[in-house]
Formats: structure tokens, sequence, C-alpha cells
């Protein structure tokens, strides 16, 4: 298992359309996350848009990234998301996501 | 339980001793954290100083802080930390930190 955190930035005009969506992500896109070892994943916001994730992935997050690529839904998923996101040149966000580094883990 | 996620900002001047601080946090400090209900507490840190917390609280982040006052260890090491951190006025950080919104969980 291999914990991991990123940070990406929401539209401040869009972040009240990215909560909605968040609540009802599809249940399709749920499954492909499970399938490729996304587990206790959280996105949590701060009022402008700054959003962090935190995921413990079954492998690594390089490895549940890459699988998630090959998933048509999550094609599908990404471009609806595209619009939300600032910084990082209209690029998907899970192509655009900024890693961050543990420094600190107490179990 | 309840997941919960913090910001704070390290001076950039200090991240590199805030790293090695928190490669060695003292044991009786860490003793402490346990015994209030902090599981599963990770710290992730962008180049420039931005810290991002993690932690499952056996009961809420309210109750683990509020567990955390009380003891003395505590309050000689955010009185070590306090140099490190800005715009939170000079607080100790477990005062200071913003807490985020979780959006978003997937088991």
């Amino acid at each position: 298992m291999q914990r991991a955190a990123f940070l990406l930035k929401v539209r401040p005009e869009l972040v009240a359309e990215y909560r909605a969506r968040h609540a009802a992500v599809w249940p399709e896109m749920l499954e492909a996350l499970r399938r490729h070892g996304w587990h206790n994943y959280s996105l949590f916001m701060r009022d402008d848009g700054l959003l962090f994730g935190y995921v413990e992935c079954a492998e690594s997050l390089e490895a549940s990234l890459a699988g998630m690529a090959g998933e048509e839904v999550n094609e599908r998923w990404q471009q609806a998301m595209a619009p939300f996101f600032e910084g990082i040149g209209g690029k998907p966000a899970d192509q655009g996501l900024l890693r961050l580094e543990e420094v600190f883990h107490l179990d």
C-alpha cells in the first residue's frame, strides 16, 4: 500500500458545482477507481477551491493513475471535469495534479 | 471515527528543518497523540512549505485537539514548532490550522 496526497485548484466560481458533482460521482467511475486500487480516497476543499486529495493506493499512485488512464469512463469523467480546474493548462486533472511529499506518519 | 484535513504554511526557509524534526518526533509526543485518538495521521508538504494534514480521529478533530491541549508535552512541542509557521499570527499551529471540508469519499 502507498499513501499519496496531491493538490489541484478548482476555479472559485465553480466550487459549488464541483462539490455537487462530487456528491454524485457516477457509480461506474467509483467501480473503476476501486478496480485500480483507489482505497480510502478523500477530497478536501478550501473555500477558494484549493483541493487536496488523499488516497491509499493498492500499489502506487502511478499504478492507480495508469490503470484509470485505460478506462473509458475515466476519459469521460476527466473531460467533464477539465473546465473546473485552473493552473494546469487545460490538461485533465489526473495528468495535472501536484504530488505532495509525506513528511510525517503515525499509524 | 471522523476524517479530518487541515492546512498550515511552513516558512520556505525552514522547510528542510521542519522535515528533519518530523522524521524524529519525540516518542512521548507520539504516545500523547495516540492517546487522544489521532490515527492514520499523515503530514504532506509542497516544496514551498504548504502543509496538508490528514487524520482519522477516534471521535472528532475538536476532541483530539482538546485532548492534546491538556498535555504538557504538546505545549513543549507547539512552542518548539511555532517559529516554523507563517500566516497564523504567532499562534501555536494546533490553534491556527485551517480545517478543510470533505467533498468526496470512497472507502
